[in-house]
């Protein structure tokens, strides 16, 4: 592929099945391209001398050389027209032509088609199936939607093509602007990362956002964006969050539907801003596109009105900020020059008979304490406050520094007035202070993205030939699945185990817990059993003596259990002290878009009732590991609570990365869990093991 | 008092401290009252002889009979214009004067006395402090500030004036219409109880909303809101929910902070739908105003848009909502009126070419599906959809039946243009459809809260004169604490306690520990000594042999931690089986405003680190103490999760009844923890307790 920017700089377009026929597509789009384009616009279509005032070309052979072009042929013609592009050395093409993948079988064929051809000629394909592409700054209208918006820096991509019709009707109302715009239809060959990328690149756009219902490639897109996100705010809406959506999404673009919890992980990973609504992502945009990033979390509040400055308050105690704690000399300023009946703590209440210039002596000196990292304005509308003056305050203390500032003017008519003029300085103003908090929460939060600098995975000094030695004997055994018989892949991999083996006869099971210190634990094996204890397989406690009888019982209660199973054995273990410790999981399970997915939990009711849980796309470093263990509620148990000793919280850290690098270097792991994996004062010990190996990839 | 309602239907109103001085506060009110109100207006002030056209009286008695009086003299003449007014017969009066207990010391005592005269002429005032009240059916703007805003079916009182002046401004572009509207002031004879009760009785009040700081009398709130949530809607902002923004309500209106969880609790109770901001205060109020309650949770989607349609199912995953599963039926009339790409699963996709008559045939065979409780039509903005059609459409539709509808029109003008008309059939529209389902979501609550028909608390035959001998104690005890010595209260209300007695002496220790099968626990009794574990005051599991040895140890161990400590004695309990049970805390702290707060959870890091409780405003009866034991996380366990014995929670609910009973029949108890309460399969054991006691109250 080309420079994807290629798309947006286009000097000359040619729409392929351009048409003057009221309606059609094709008129749409050559419509909306006349409009504004500051480049040529070149119809392509055989029954056609001329359309709408242009010389139409009978192909693109024909015609002159096209920089972007815009297909709205049919879809058997689709495929015919990418290769004549192709030919005539055109890269940058958008389909907007639907009835590929989403239709089903022969369309799906025909998709797979149109990447062949993609591929062959290095096409930068947006579509099948898009509404089109804008790009602001050269009045590029590609589309047969909406009114080209205001231009701007924020770029917009979308999965949905009614979603950006929807959006951009309204975002000129809202006096939003936008740089780069693009309906992303079937993904086929671009995608969301290639367009995070390009934007990243580009010195033009502020912010990114999106509506996605699917990202395909979850780990190439984390890469990506973290990269980019050090740069340029990311803020999208993944929709099929919950089981109902997911369900909706997929039945809408046929996206497969990847686990929640792994797209909320890997868009955390990503430093993706997520929003959950329309007016989140657009009111986090807004903040990101106009404001400068705070240095700290203190907030200040100015307001006139009590009831909404306390209002404020809540909502700064719900975000990530925080009530600036004002210093000595910042009260007595405030003190000097405020009534003496206002309050001079924050919120700053400049009380209702305020007028505007009370209002900046207030934001001046508020500005000036070092803890303070933004501010907000909160006024209700009174006699002697002009909004129009306090718009003007605002945007003179925003342009005289590098603190973010936004307003809530509450009120109708004055309040809209003194709006407009505070976006054009790309403030924004907000009726509810909960969203004017929500949009500085944004700033901080990107702030905390930017300054992420996450540890490179650790290579430990593993044995992968002996890892896969015993993967391999998954093949064949029943769902390809290991157990407790392979320890020793955690062994070879560094993860502590304790004392004992495998045995398949009564004699060398006494013989291995005589080797074994104080008394051990026995546990059915077999590949056909997995809950062990349900059928009485495990036995904990057994003194030496008694451990040939408990070989034979054990193996009895299996084929009680189930005659024809295979079982491999008898496990004889150490006994782990499990007064001073606790129990914990550790696992992974592999999403179809993000790939290997670690989790961490406390045993038990933690995992199964409390669902307390942390998740990590793998591979991960050390600060992510810890990050994991601190996240789940019951952490502090861990960490010495309730007069309990310490665990070795480092040991499960080290467990956790070396975990993430066998599965990331196996991706023929499919899913894997030691369970428990028991951690005391002095270290850890895996006590069971469950996997299941894709032989066919391994 | 008379009746609140009189407040709102006045046919003569005077101001006392009318004035026609530009920018005053008598000023501003004589003008808003002149403007609009359809009864009398009675100046008075002595300065004058007429003002702004209209007669004006020297003072109280020598004007006609004033129905209601809004009081804006100097603070030290409000006391003798309302005893005036008292002589005059006038009930209802307004004091908009402020400096009263808002300024401290001088003020608080002005305010005092205002109670005062208030009691004994029976007068019903609002205020002081007040930025005045509202009644929109007869045109009565008595208030200084904001422009009258339409007149509708909303009556809201709000504890900040600068919320009111804020929010009606801001509300007449809205199109949102009020009936009564109250600024509480000080709220020193009426309050949001006395409001509440007012607007539930009055026909032509839909919904009360409100902006409150904080609650005086929590359980009158509850018992009255409780019963007016049968008929009317309450939805509240309840500010100072965190922590910093309780404090920022302190500074404002020297609400005393009662605790966030008892008013979270307490306004559940009360069947109070809280909003957390002003857009969720709003959004809800528009829903419950103009729309019928839904009788099923099942929403139908209708959509030309399928990535919205998906926002809007994620919006209603996140809600109490559900989407519809449609009948065969449904399905069946969807695909024969519907094209073949089109989806007739729920979300409904009618395709991008939809007119508004597709979205009409749609929409008519969901709204007959039994299984749907309420619709949303949501779309994009095409070529072929008329919005001024859809909003006809959607109208007929909510006229033709029961079921609540509501829109996402999205997109710019012309979407603005279909939301007028549809606001003038009560029908909310919204850009975003998460506030579109908020909305639903709002109805589908209200729904549960006026159906909900709580159990009264059970009268438990109890000896509360033993009770009674036994709090007693407290009296000169260190903190008026008890502790285990006093276990003989839980006794008495009939909670379980394992046989056993405290002893004061070697001797009697191994005669008791004889009298109970098995080994013993034994504890240390001092009321100075609150953490036994700590100091080694708790053996368990002591041999009746080595019983007299351990006493004397307990009791050495506590001189040796404080040698002037009161030790009252050694308990000596039988054992609890720990294997089988779970350890679970009841307990009670009573707060400022909602009086005793029950609380349950299960022991140790669930409650202490985990935070896992469930709260309740007692008293309570079965019904809620059975909910607030589901509520927790951890109820699975208890409830046999994991192939445990499931314990018995008939008698950990029962327990928890005795436990309100006990703590409304002695309001002295100032708090009280049973920790643990132990539950096995087969009952309930209280093995440790600790309480304070306000014996001046006993």
């Amino acid at each position: 592929m080309g420079q994807v920017s290629d798309l947006f700089a286009p000097e000359t377009v040619a729409i392929v099945g351009a048409t003057d026929r009221e309606g059609a597509v094709g008129q749409a789009i050559l419509d909306n391209l006349l409009a504004d384009f500051d480049g040529d616009v070149v119809p392509i279509n055989p029954g056609h001398d001329e359309l709408m005032g242009q010389r139409c070309y009978p192909d693109v052979a024909s015609a002159p050389p096209i920089d972007l072009a815009i297909v709205v042929v049919p879809p058997p013609a689709v495929l015919e027209t990418l290769e004549a592009l192709g030919e005539a050395g055109t890269t940058e093409v958008v389909v907007i032509t639907a009835g590929f993948a989403e239709t089903g079988g022969e369309g799906a064929a025909r998709e797979r088609e149109l990447q062949a051809v993609a591929d062959e000629y290095g096409l930068n394909v947006v579509g099948p199936n898009s509404l089109g592409i804008m790009s602001l700054p050269v009045g590029l209208n590609a589309t047969f939607g909406p009114d080209r918006p205001d231009s701007g820096s924020i770029s917009f991509m979308s999965q949905s093509g009614a979603f950006i019709t929807a959006v951009l009707d309204w975002a000129t109302d809202q006096a939003l602007g936008f740089r780069d715009v693009v309906s992303l239809g079937n993904k086929t060959v671009l995608d969301e990362t290639d367009f995070v990328r390009e934007w990243g690149n580009d010195p033009d756009t502020d912010v990114v956002i999106g509506y996605l219902e699917a990202i395909d490639d979850g780990r190439a897109f984390i890469d990506t964006a973290r990269e980019v996100a050090q740069e340029t705010p990311i803020v999208l809406v993944k929709s099929g969050r919950t089981d109902a959506g997911a369900k909706a999404a997929s039945s809408h673009t046929g996206a497969i539907a990847g686990s929640e919890a792994a797209y909320e992980t890997g868009l955390e990973q990503a430093g993706v801003l997520r929003a959950n609504s329309v007016q989140e992502l657009f009111d986090y945009a807004r903040a990101l596109a106009g404001l400068p990033v705070p240095d700290a979390d203190g907030v200040a509040v100015v307001t006139n009105a009590g009831g909404p400055g306390v209002l404020t308050t809540d909502a700064i105690g719900d975000s990530a900020l925080e009530m600036a704690d004002f210093t000595d000399e910042t009260i007595a300023e405030l003190e000097s020059v405020l009534p003496d009946a206002a309050n001079v703590y924050n919120p700053i209440d400049a009380l209702g008979d305020a007028p505007a210039e009370r209002f900046a002596a207030a934001l001046e000196i508020a500005l000036a304490d070092p803890n303070v990292g933004s501010a907000v304005v909160v006024s209700a509308p009174t006699a002697v406050l002009e909004y129009d003056r306090l718009a003007e305050v605002v945007i003179e203390s925003q342009e005289a520094g590098d603190t973010p500032i936004v307003t809530c003017m509450m009120g109708g008519e004055r309040a809209r007035a003194a709006e407009t003029v505070l976006r054009e300085f790309g403030i924004p103003n907000y009726f509810d202070p909960a969203r004017a908090i929500s949009g500085l929460d944004a700033l901080a939060r990107y702030r905390e993205i930017r300054s992420r600098d996450p540890d490179p995975p650790t290579a430990f000094d593993v044995d992968r030939d002996r890892a896969r030695e015993i993967l391999e004997r998954a093949e064949g055994r029943a769902g390809n699945r290991l157990g407790v018989e392979s320890m020793d892949l955690l062994e070879a991999y560094g993860i502590p185990t304790p004392d004992g083996e495998v045995v398949d006869d009564r004699e060398a099971a006494r013989d291995v817990a005589a080797s074994i210190d104080g008394d051990v634990v026995m546990k059915i094996v077999s590949p056909d059993i997995s809950h062990k204890s349900d059928i009485g397989g495990v036995r904990v406690g057994v003194a030496d003596d008694e451990v040939g009888d408990a070989y034979e019982d054990l193996v009895s209660r299996a084929y009680a259990y189930q005659p024809d199973a295979t079982v491999l054995g008898v496990q004889i273990q150490a006994m782990v002290d499990l007064e001073t410790s606790t129990e914990t999981i550790v696992g992974m399970s592999r999403d179809p878009q993000f790939g290997p997915l670690l989790l961490f939990g406390l045993g038990g009711i933690f995992v199964e009732i409390l669902e307390d849980t942390a998740l990590r796309v793998a591979p991960i470093g050390e600060d992510e590991a810890e990050a994991m263990v601190d996240e789940i509620d019951a952490a502090p148990l861990l960490r010495g609570a309730r007069g309990r000793d310490p665990a070795d919280v480092d040991a499960v850290v080290e467990t956790i990365q070396r975990l993430s690098q066998l599965v990331t270097d196996f991706p023929a792991i499919l899913e894997l869990d030691v369970n428990p994996l028991v951690v005391g004062p002095d270290g850890v010990q895996a006590i069971d093991l469950r996997l299941t190996v894709d032989t066919d990839t391994l």
